[in-house]
């Protein structure tokens, strides 16, 4: 992969940002290779329109080096209120995957990772139950079997703590985990916790999806990936995606069939993540795919 | 279309059951065009197995008539407790069609019936708004403007449901028809009347879906094509389809992009639904497509 | 439909495009609602680069007339040797379309335009049959029945040629015409004639291709929307689709089927085409969706 | 998986074949969990029209051994010019896959059976390179690097074809194998040898299917499994699926979204071969599914 720079910008909207923009990207030799932009306008519902932008930047076109880039582009930022920020597509995000006992979307992520498909550093995987330890050794990645009490989860989520900022986990993958997550972790690491749910959401909050599926009998099933927040299965959605079933399903077929949506529903949410495509908004999320 | 018979089963499930019915016939030279089973295992749910059966059979190869076809499998299907019916493919059932102002899953249908494609007479289109009736008059079929007062909507279903009488209804499509159709013509018409619902049920019931689904932040829109029972959307469902959309999409996308996956979601609905494909079991459907 | 200016691009790549191109459009105070760029990097067949652009300017946001406005923009597009247009979105384009006896591409194009979903104005509807006239005179649009004499159908393209100059067509619609356009016209309205191909092109070239998919054995059959060129069924794709057909599906119902997909994908990309969202490159499309 | 016996039925049609056949089971107390028929009515191209049955019996229901089962069969069979077979679920089929370099296919099918999603044995895995073997290891499956030299690839094949003898294979799978099955390998294991083909065919047959779609500008990629023939990529498929594309994907874009419905499409399809839900009837195939 080319190295480049991912410029992100969220801002109220107004005339004159892409031409500011970039003209200060052209005055600074960059070459973009890519350039995405969304404004999304004023409504009942939102008093002032916002504009969303997204530039990938040839790392050796730059005539002055990131972070001089960076100060300067600041000066612009505050000009338009933006919130922003620059990412080297050569730095690689450090990812801690958090698992339970399902192999699937694991093992998917995992192979994905190792066929040099998922751009990122997996630093570790963290799971309640030991046996995909074999599977992650193999991959020459970290394995912590932290066991959950029923009873008392607090000393599970304690430990989970202690290892995300041991590994200094910029990214945390909800590989089917399992666990609600405490809000204190989901707020820490907000917008950087991606869980996926196996049902096409809103259907279907909570446990047993399928099985609620099954019983409303459903034609289509469906997985989504989004941000966990403090709210359970209520985060901005990053992609969904169905397959069909019929009446000769089963609640078995269904959890089989499923695996398929789910493990390639997480493996796109999680691949615009790392390549900073996704921009929250509200409960919502700008995809520049 | 070739003439045939459709005998459709649905009985407690034990050995023998298709070798009875296909000895029955066979022994009356029926000739099998078509022959579909089901059978559902018995669970903790569901303290026996249920078994459905979809047979059809050319019309001219029966060596007894219709009728007396009938009169001797009443006796087979006594001894094996079962709910059936066989239907003539060349009598077309009576269709009327409850619309609102909206036109498209309307002019749909007309389209698909004028063509030849949906196997059916479309005795009557009525609907609350009168801005339909030059399209529906266009195809020969009478309208009937039936004005909804919101304060008391009594005369107006009270008017349809003369309607429904005097054109002697078998199957209503409700072609976003918008109207909650009292408890007492959905009980009367029970598995005969089909909505089309703009939302991928059970995600967005009730009023207007696609806005929600837009609030909502989904990456897909749905449509739903169910049974029409007194628990609004709620009823079993017959078809189910998608749509991709992304944050450039508004509501006013939604809304555009949702109407084709509505219009075909309740085409084949309504198809399985005239070619006798469906058997409702309590709050699902088996489809013998 | 908010009336705003499309400003399309075509160019060599290099540094800086982005930057005169909005900074020109913000000097001139335009308020983009829509910008999408495309940037096709140099590789061995292509010894150059290309950049794609398409702006959507609100009309009431610009401070000069449209025409200043494009006067001042050819200096700047001469400097970078850039094919371009603008368009104004209520300036709605003469659209001519041809159909045989099939209806259902006809019927579904009427629709959408009917019901204000397709921007264009149907100037005409030309056939070699006459079974569409009472469906299109329903719309208020005038039908032409010119039937084509198999033994020598120059008479026929005479007459369409002189129908399509005396309509001042902007982009002419084959809507299942079914008859090979001569390479004269084709290339006197390049870039502007829409065929809908009933295969996933480049399978089933040439005549009858669900009998030909049919034969194979597909699992899938679908169709294609391309422009037309000189080579029968190669020119560039806008847009394609597929349906799932499985080993119970015969001839008719594959043609039964494919009818739902061809009519979706003329749409999508009629309506692409309309709203300038396609940028023709060699044999390939730039798609600004 | 509950044990069940499969027994499957192909012959010409006629009267009364489901009656004998269902009559033969419940007989023998055969409790049936699935049952599926398909008639294919004669045509100009067919003289006589054909039969296909499959039926899924609970071995625990049958009154007599399986063997005394099959061989009273065989005189209802004859009767009817069967051509049949009956399998034990609980008899895996001895799977030998065949790779070449690329781990995306091998990979997911290794792990699908590893979870207990595939029901067979991989009783071994031949590569001509040997970059997969601790892979292929790791899950306790014997690996053999064959390597292939192009100048002469003789040697190779007859590696392979003692290989597959030594493991007395059922089934071979070509996991991205990239090289041409010899004719006698073909014939010896015909209906044996499935392949998956990284488009839908038969659009770009031969190599590089992703070059040649990126070349033409498609707007969707496929993949095809079909059983091998001695005819390259004409053999009758199994399943095909599709994914979606756009101008901003490059070629690696397209080979690497390719990588997941390759992935799908194989596992399908070896999934219906496995289950013996596939049968080939000339070029095509019904599937039982």
């Amino acid at each position: 992969m080319e190295q480049s720079y991912r410029l992100v910008i969220r801002c109220p909207d107004r005339v004159g940002i892409v031409a500011k923009v970039s003209e200060f990207i052209s005055a600074h030799q960059g070459w973009l290779t890519e350039a995405s932009y969304h404004s999304e306008p004023a409504s009942s519902a939102q008093q002032t329109g916002w504009f969303f932008m997204r530039n990938e930047i040839r790392a050796d076109s730059l005539n002055v080096s990131l972070d001089e880039f960076k100060k300067r582009f600041a000066v612009l930022a505050d000009e338009f209120q933006m919130s922003w920020f620059v990412t080297d597509s050569c730095v690689r995000k450090k990812v801690v995957i958090l698992a339970s006992h399902a192999s699937h979307c694991l093992a998917d992520l995992l192979y994905r990772w190792h066929s040099g498909e998922l751009h990122c550093d997996i630093a570790a995987v963290i799971a309640n139950h030991d046996n995909l330890r074999s599977m992650v050794e193999w991959h020459n990645i970290p394995f912590h079997h932290v066991p959950a009490d029923k009873t008392d989860k607090s000393p599970h989520f304690h430990k989970v703590d202690e290892l995300l900022q041991q590994y200094a986990a910029q990214t945390i993958v909800l590989a089917r985990y399992m666990q609600i997550l405490p809000g204190e972790i989901c707020n820490r690491y907000s917008g950087q916790v991606i869980n996926i749910h196996h049902s096409f959401l809103p259907s279907f909050v909570g446990a047993n999806p399928y099985y609620q599926a099954y019983d409303r009998g459903v034609k289509l099933i469906g997985a989504t990936c989004h941000y966990v927040t403090e709210d359970l299965d209520q985060g901005p959605i990053i992609e969904q995606d169905v397959g069909r079933i019929n009446h000769r399903h089963n609640k078995e077929d269904l959890v089989r069939l499923g695996k398929d949506v789910e493990k390639i529903v997480l493996a796109r949410g999680l691949r615009y993540h790392l390549e900073d495509r996704v921009v929250i908004h509200g409960n919502k999320t700008v995809i520049f795919d």
